[in-house]
């Protein structure tokens, strides 16, 4: 009998689960794979939806929980947060020894997890390698994970192209699309009118706006002003509008709170802490326009040809499909985004073609059996340069 | 009047500290430089000789201590000082509030600085980045650090090239040569009966080798047993042998108790924990033939026309210049090559004119005005990916 | 000339802040004493008001911001909060080599302070050790750094017996009374009027009730419920009513959620996250009745002739003047102690004459004094089982 | 069915493993009981022997590995140490949730242990308190956990006192004996030639002695100088003696730089890092005198009616029976000692009648029994001032 290879997934964030819930659904399927689950961050803040919980209902077995979120905004307290990550992760992977650390995308916990592997001599597997996303220093770390991974599962070729480009040996790289579409497949389709009464926001008529905008690493100073702008152009468009919170980084606190005061006064205006994925993965496919800065926007709105509105620099130098129209942050030029992708007929036909530069739904199968399949030991612990 | 740029300088460990010193030499003297040094590691470590005893001799103003090697041999060990670090240094960077962070070579040092820097929005300058040295996390580590620092101080032209290949914008790098030439030329010389004094170690009449033999983390297991070879070697020589211990990785404990074991057996070899830099500079300009794997050999020889015998994977696809001859872990042709190396007339003329891969000896005045005239703010700290 | 000795003031919470306020300002005044605050936990998170603002307006000199604070209301992560300060404080004592480490009360910025001054061999000054409040690890933390401590600053005479008791040497124990007392004394005062402008709150008419309500550690699962039963009295009373949010404990998250709940639909109810100091003690002076279980209904009320309302088990086996009215957590019962608070003669008049059993306002002078007069030394480090 | 309480113990030391070992094997064999072992500190640092090796063997199940002993001398990184024990013991407990947490004794592990239970609300049981050995942190650590547990186990009557004295409710604390002498009873017996062939040193013929000397945590400074009086003396006396290496405390590692220095040059003097189990205890029923300050002088001793040489101050205060004489540092007062122990009818008759206060040898039965049994809930959690 074949001894099932164990495999640690590390997750710090709800965005990031949403990504990462296909492959642990399909290591947890494959009948020589084990899934064990380190949970931390963000997932364990009371202050961002204690998403743990999800991960719970889901049924994955959780190895170690790993309190390490500040309650704190500066840019310093994000790092130390990553640290004590750090030291946690540790102690977990010594107890729990496993063969193979997969990660995801450019996050604290992504390089945390990404320097634990490399110097336990553990394979890391890192997803969404070789992207960009300029302005921002998740850019660096994402580049930094893609260097100390032993193993690359790219969104799109454009990203394993760059992910050779570093250096990195043809054979660790694996080009699956991106496994947050899996979701949009695996989980039950909701009517609008069930929908609505889920969100107590009525969705059966639209245009419906939904707006997500993060804070840039690089302009945290200026997060509380940029979001002021979306809202004020939301408050002036006036359509039925629901607003996600953002993610637990430095500065989204004081985005926080400029969403607060905004809805507070609309009546046409809803804010989510965290929507339970079912609902968020059924909003997206009913939502008319999405707006902000979010890589759901790049990345998933494609497949479900939605018209995206990416204001502000956090996305503007990636890869992206036709369905992005890109703005500053002034609120005229948001306004007049918004209205063009709801009526301007040659763009709504243009998205209906949109090409699908991140993969077919499938990425989670193909992670599984790369990680059943791949050749352990040092030919695939040992790096070398590749040209 | 110009205010003065605050430089913060890392160093966790005295191989370290050896190319640093110059650098923060020059930091020091700069008049629109400011030098604040933090000490970690190894430095703070009885077992590996408190060199932080040497950076206060120096007369270097040292921000903080911040203890972190932890008492073990365990690879997870060796991540976890890494985190504890990491504490440390976001605290002290909260303090000092410095426009530089300068970082060297590839250790969790240079990384957990990297980080902290990069998150906290200061500048990261890295030394001795685009090197490669396979067989080894180091590579990774120092690729890594290369994607998250905003200034590059390479030591060669080969390793500039390599940075930029990496995605780097041109304008970051700086190939300056190696800093640790510098002290050649900035420490004064001793005479052979002086140092033969100090070290109480006759070098008055050769030959005389040097051996430095280091861990590689892929081969920590082997790490006793690949140092026996290189010790039956010395001992059947028979020549004069000083051995220095290696660095603080997993794995170097088991070294130094081989190391101990022959030593004690042995009349003609001598042992050091950490010798002095004087007396190792000054040795490093009388010794015969170098052997093991460090750096040194790679990096440092050449300027010295001293033959090195690098043994095993360390350094093995490492530029190099015409003073390496690389050998297995085999006790026989460790002796032979450490005979060529004496004896063959070409081999010894070939030296003499060997070629200076790794720069002229002013490399630290050089990194300290980049430093001072470099622009600072947004153009410095969002990085672009170059092509 | 005398070398003026060091004193590192640790202080976590705005509360604790209160009490050290006075001696800090004291030792600060002191011509033989230097003082240097390390500012950690609440004080450093923007979820409890970042106080920290309020000791940089004070003009005290900061040694280190150590963030620690995790974002959570489990009960662990407030002990692997402390484990976080615990190591950024050793790393601070490290370099400012204090003669002295002050602490204060029974938090856990309190113990970590005590621990690291005990193994460090830096004398440990406690304010406040021999308290009872039972029903929680507060009492318990309090008297374990009873045991650590080299000087014991109480605030009562009975206080002062328990710490004896306890096998502490008489020499080591003083009793100064309760510093917070000081401040009434320290700030100046503000006219009705004034106040109202700055809270944006008429207090020119009364009655005016204060609420403040923390968790019981041992009764973490019931805080919102306690605190909605407090809240239901609030709103049947129906008198103008300031509710300031509780200290950051396991918990806590959940009484401001009811808190928020309630205030939103009362319009004699104003929240306060945390209120300037110079507001806050104005504040005390003009109120008529504390409600909920704050320690400053039992230490401070009775020097101001304030009636309180004590709920539930907190305070409950503590000393106390005659002031203070015990309820069980039951809506009825905190109504009918109100209304006799604010209606009994005889009740009114006793607490004019309330007894004064925690000092006269002049605690940080005498704090100041002993700390630069006590002899230092072994003598100090060394303690002893007193009988 | 019952279910069984789950018990967590904590260790961090050899010399702690030995007290709690008999315990540990009767909570593993006790019906209602499961035993869950979390190692930490020194047990894993190879300059202290790697002995969680012993534990393993022991059959022991690890609930956690924690690295936390930083490779240092200083009074910081004890507590740093400790710090780090504390956010790795947080993690375990999160995961595990016990009933219990049973600690021992005095070190940075115990106390750590106790906050962690105290603030988390897992019942804390603790061995050892209420002793007394003055001149040393441990008394205030050691006071400090009894002030945080829930149940303390005494090893005497006169500790059971003191432990009622510092407030504690008698239903807490059962004087159970000390359970280090159990395993006495436990291991099995070795013949004189079986341990001289063990150790490689001839125990046949007598006299032998026992040195066993750590440092005292407020004369570091002295540690040196004080192991090499001891050494002086054990030089100028010339009996066969096994010198013990000190435990892992800053100055530690002074002490064993003097011990190697002596026993390098004296034939009849044998070290050892780190003595196994069954060898040690077998040792301590062969030798004739033990030497210095080793709580086994006091606590162990007199059970096997062995004369104790104690020097300095570490013991000097502690309860102890006939065995011990105390000596002060000094080189002709311990000769002398050593001397009269060895010879002094009278002395030799009174220690064989030595009386037994630290119990019969059946402590671990004792405790597991009252872990099994006493009442879980508030009752246990919530403490009360005694009187």
């Amino acid at each position: 009998m074949v001894k099932r290879r164990r495999i640690v997934v590390l997750t710090g964030i709800r965005s990031e689960y949403d990504i990462l819930f296909s492959p642990m659904r399909a290591i947890q399927e494959h009948p020589n794979l084990e899934l064990q689950v380190v949970v931390t961050g963000a997932h364990l803040a009371p202050s961002f939806g204690y998403t743990v919980q999800q991960i719970e209902e889901d049924g994955f077995p959780i190895a170690d929980r790993i309190e390490s979120l500040l309650d704190s905004d500066t840019a310093s307290s994000r790092i130390k947060s990553a640290a004590i990550q750090l030291v946690g992760l540790v102690q977990t992977l010594e107890r729990v020894e496993p063969d193979f650390l997969l990660v995801c995308g450019d996050r604290e916990e992504t390089i945390m997890g990404a320097l634990a592997g490399a110097y336990m001599n553990i394979a890391v597997a890192h997803i969404a390698g070789g992207d960009i996303v300029v302005g921002n220093i998740d850019d660096s770390v994402r580049h930094a994970v893609t260097k100390l991974a032993h193993l690359h599962f790219t969104i799109s070729e454009e990203s394993a192209e760059r992910v050779r480009k570093m250096g990195e040996e043809s054979s660790r790289v694996h080009c699956v699309g991106n496994p947050a579409l899996d979701r949009f497949r695996l989980l039950p389709s909701l009517t609008p009118e069930e929908l609505s009464e889920r969100l107590d926001f009525d969705l059966t008529t639209g245009p419906i706006l939904l707006a997500i905008q993060h804070v840039i690493s690089s302009e945290i100073e200026d997060a509380g002003r940029q979001m002021r702008i979306t809202m004020d152009a939301i408050a002036e468009l006036g359509y039925k509008t629901l607003i996600s919170y953002p993610n637990s980084d430095a500065g989204s606190r004081e985005i926080i709170r400029v969403i607060d005061e905004y809805a507070q006064q609309l009546s046409f205006v809803k804010t989510y802490r965290s929507l339970p994925r079912l609902e968020f993965v059924n909003l997206l496919k009913m939502v008319d326009v999405l707006i902000g800065n979010s890589s759901l926007g790049i990345l998933e709105a494609p497949y479900l040809k939605l018209p995206v509105i990416n204001v502000g620099n956090r996305q503007k130098k990636r890869q992206h499909a036709e369905n992005v129209i890109y703005v500053p942050h002034d609120k005229e030029s948001i306004k007049q985004a918004v209205q063009f992708a709801l009526t301007d007929q040659e763009f709504r036909e243009q998205i209906m073609s949109c090409s699908n530069l991140f993969g077919d739904g499938y990425a989670g199968e193909q992670i599984a059996r790369v990680l059943a399949d791949v050749q352990l030991g040092a030919s695939l612990i040992i790096k070398d340069w590749a040209y």
